[in-house]
């Protein structure tokens, strides 16, 4: 839509992590807008970010005049809104397109939703959950996950250097920052060697490589 | 793909009952086979199914030799399989494609995850809670998303008679199952008054009474 594409992102969250590989690999240069999670009790319940955003969530991508919400949904709506522009992150046939969004959902839906920090704090403050417990949680729903996961990437012959085939697409999207969790919470990643392998040839790419936390402009020095 | 499809399905699982509605406003009829999540420690986690499925989830789709995952993965599947038939499940333009998979999203990836069988059970066994303390769970992740998702449908004019418009969507898809089980957890849906008025009017469509959970072969009687 317009040449201002902003990003209101925070270095640490998997979901805008998503995005930004994906405004890279689209080649679309973006404003990137901090957002911290933790400071002040959260600059996300903000007035002026919640009118944005009313699930008190990032990323929400700016883009012109529209406003749009949820990762996956902004991840396509870029390929779509950019088809002709840098990598194409969904692939041609309605096969192919159902197995990276099934990925994707699988990172999305059934892994990350449990182990985002507004759950974290709801599991200590009514459970009671002590921050071993909740690293423990946090590990159960990554192996949960990425045992299925790494049986429906090894098994299909459909997986290539990336997760469909040999282009990048919403699937690897999702999976470079889930794995990224995955590390900080100690999953042991030697148990998900095609997870591993596509992880790495992803992160050798400077359209993942400067999307990774630690380089945004609001992570900590 | 195919004139037989086959849809894996528990009556009372949401994820099912947005691909049963799905089915039935693309006017495509398809064998149900049950899949009982509790009998016999869940028939999910069989060596048969867990082939199909290793996630151990409900719904898996198969068309003719396609097996299709993931909830809202199937149902792009389908509209984009048999785009001439049965209602349109995605809009035509980008922008209205990405709002509609923001709203499905919002539900399938921040509100339903949280409040699944398998979640709710390990919350049980890991954290000692009570059922009175795991309907308190599901209540506060239903309040907190549908407190949102009331604001984005009824600031937006894009909302019609249904999420987007005058035309169901997959954003319906996943609405009207998510409403089922706020209502079935004793959440208070007058302070939802839109979500209600369009639950309302989808389920005055026979796609949708029809997909409903009590009157799925597996119900009980």
């Amino acid at each position: 839509m317009s040449d201002l594409i902003r990003l209101y992102s925070y270095w640490r969250s998997s979901a805008a992590y998503r995005v930004r590989i994906a405004l890279n690999l689209k080649g679309l240069r973006y404003e990137y807008l901090g957002v911290h999670l933790l400071e002040g009790g959260g600059q996300q319940h903000a007035p002026g970010y919640h009118k944005l955003n009313p699930q008190d969530m990032v990323p929400t991508l700016i883009d012109g005049e529209r406003v749009v919400r949820q990762s996956m949904a902004i991840i396509e709506y870029l390929d779509e809104t950019y088809h002709e522009q840098g990598h194409r992150l969904m692939p041609p046939s309605a096969r192919e397109r159902a197995r990276v969004r099934a990925i994707a959902q699988t990172i999305a839906c059934d892994i990350h939703p449990l182990n985002v920090l507004r759950v974290l704090d709801h599991l200590e403050r009514e459970h009671f959950a002590t921050p071993a417990q909740k690293e423990a949680w946090v590990r159960h729903w990554i192996d949960e996950g990425f045992s299925a996961l790494e049986s429906l990437l090894d098994e299909n012959p459909s997986t290539g250097s990336f997760c469909e085939g040999d282009e990048p697409t919403l699937a690897d999207c999702c999976l470079v920052p889930q794995v990224y969790n995955a590390r900080r919470f100690g999953v042991d990643m030697t148990r998900y060697p095609t997870i591993a392998r596509i992880e790495a040839h992803c992160l050798a790419m400077p359209e993942f490589d400067s999307a990774r936390p630690e380089v945004q402009p609001d992570a900590p020095r």
